[in-house]
């Protein structure tokens, strides 16, 4: 029997061995929906294929004109804005791959019980709106200031409190130009769709999707490090549920195939014919360009050079690669690995964290490949 | 290991008692979305929150003018069009309340391993296209026609069974104007979504998406009553394996709860405050008009008429209903329940079938009300 707020919400665990997901896990897939891989083909993903991952609800917003975003706290002059003083404002257009920080959660093994991604929780798209560090520059920071705090309207519970959806950013990155912050109104030359937050956001080029507050009401400027719910306890990196562990922040290098040839409805097993097949994907880093992806079509035993095009002024976008591949009849395992310019490689083994963040394990694509002489 | 192309399907089976999701489930429900319950406050469903599945991949359709939709088999003037000369035929636009078939199948007991949907998988968009039975009309239909075959461009295997994605319909619901079957080339004003059939998808309201072919590049009209797979192995009504079993054509009445108040991120249980809560939703039936629907928010012990709003003329869209609710401090459990006027009402204990369709059990919304004078 609930009889505190605390109640609705059940604590952190983790899956037992063997256990399948639960209908709450479902009840957050079945909302929430990734890329199907096969739209990686879109330089831009399409409206509705792009990720989505809601915390609470959608929020109603019945007329954007009412709307205000404030700037508050450790600055000179406060600001109240309307979208429509935002749009009067010089504006920049950014493309920008944003990634789930729980993209791959459903793969670990102890499994943290949270929505269950397997690999698809990305999309590209081109944002537009105004630079956060000219927002800050007309407010005047205070010399003082450490943080800066972003609210979204999105109100819940989550293990038992009660929060709008807070993030923070420390001052060097809101304030900085590399990569440039921005309050979007746009997606794709549109006005935001609900769920990507209309109708205003935060961009965090290059920074998992925990930090694009959706739905932005509110910046203010403390001068004490920011410690909400959604700062402190979630969307941390640690081992045991006691650590403070490290925060997420800066995406990690990752490729992915779309899977070629034709799927099989239940398994997703992809069945290809014998002869050339052009494999092909993107790749992508937050942390460093990306300097190199390599693929194996034999279950990681050898790994091969792709091609990858120039990331063509993009750089916080994913960068497309291919390679031609002759299967023979059989089954194979494909996979791609993107490197960057940090060093940094994605995982053979996946490392563990309780909360699920930061994944990149290679990506494993069981392909069927037909014998015409048998069928 | 996979041998022949039959093998990279696995056998349609049921869950074993208390068996979680496994990851071929997750793997659909993270491609496939459904509606977020809370945008039912929209009339027209926002573009991105409709529900989609996808039997296979999407297709890729470089180049929409090259697209050509065939109207073939026992017709004097078969027709080969292409999605200009569509759009300069007299138009008409649908408003569409469309539903998965497979609704509700994660909530029997034993469950179908399929995509796995709570209650979400609906939405509601304004469709233009053209009136089948006027292109039927134009080919001249021969008259020993029996049914009609429409072929999408979506191709795949399914239990051993490589094919395109095929369905059929009567002739006479294919030529006939209540419902009015479309093939349609807009949603909601703008060109179809990649993941909504563009260039061209069927739209037959009233009737479970399974029959609504997306991609659509071929109608065929046959002689003989159309076997094919979708339409004679799955999307039937059966208890055994063995079975032939009843189709799956018209959604049966449904009303859904938009849930009040906000969630719990994991276990999306409602809060809400002690006070007047106005509940809302939305209720639909493929089969006759809407002609009432309950609440109860006792756990189904009693129930009470809520208000329905007229149809607006949108026969084939969702109704709004509303009905206020008091909540007292402590847990809740909100239900609807949607009558038709051919007498089909919502179960309060869903009849269980093998293939998980057709499912309109009445939804469960746990709810707790706050105590504020024990916070």
């Amino acid at each position: 029997m609930t009889r505190r707020l605390a109640d609705v919400s059940t604590s952190a665990r983790l899956a037992t061995p063997g256990e399948g997901l639960g209908q709450d896990e479902l009840a957050l897939a079945a909302r929430n929906h990734g890329l199907p891989l096969e739209a990686m083909r879109y330089d831009i993903t399409p409206p509705g294929l792009h990720y989505i991952l809601t915390h609470y609800d959608i929020p109603h917003v019945p007329d954007d004109a009412a709307w205000r975003l404030t700037v508050n706290g450790r600055v000179r002059h406060p600001l109240s804005l309307s979208p429509a003083q935002l749009r009067t404002r010089p504006a920049v257009t950014t493309r920008v791959t944003l990634e789930c920080a729980g993209n791959g959660r459903a793969l670990l093994t102890p499994r943290p019980v949270s929505q269950p991604w397997l690999v698809e929780a990305v999309g590209t798209a081109e944002w537009t709106g105004v630079p956060l560090r000219l927002l800050l520059d007309e407010a005047g920071v205070a010399s003082d200031a450490v943080d800066v705090v972003f609210t979204g309207a999105d109100h819940g519970v989550e293990r038992g409190v009660e929060q709008d959806y807070q993030r923070s950013l420390p001052l060097d990155i809101a304030t900085g130009d590399e990569p440039e912050v921005l309050v979007a109104y746009a997606m794709n030359g549109q006005p935001l769709p609900p769920q990507h937050g209309s109708p205003l956001r935060l961009v965090v080029p290059g920074w998992y999707g925990m930090a694009h507050v959706k739905w932005l009401r509110d910046v203010t400027v403390v001068d004490t490090p920011f410690t909400g719910f959604q700062q402190s306890v979630a969307y941390r990196i640690r081992q045991g549920p006691e650590e403070a562990g490290e925060p997420v922040t800066r995406i990690a290098p990752r490729a992915l195939l779309i899977p070629p040839g034709f799927p099989d409805f239940m398994s997703r097993t992809r069945v290809v014919a014998p002869g050339p097949v052009r494999l092909e994907g993107r790749a992508w880093s937050g942390r460093a360009p990306v300097t190199s992806v390599e693929v194996s079509t034999d279950s990681g035993a050898t790994w091969h050079r792709a091609e990858l095009e120039p990331d063509h002024g993009h750089r916080w976008a994913w960068r497309r690669w291919s390679r031609m591949w002759s299967p023979v009849p059989g089954t194979h395992v494909l996979s791609a690995r993107a490197y960057d310019e940090a060093g940094n490689a994605q995982p053979l083994e996946q490392p563990w964290n309780r909360g699920g963040f930061a994944n990149n394990l290679v990506q494993r694509v069981p392909v069927f490949c037909t014998d015409p002489t048998s069928r």
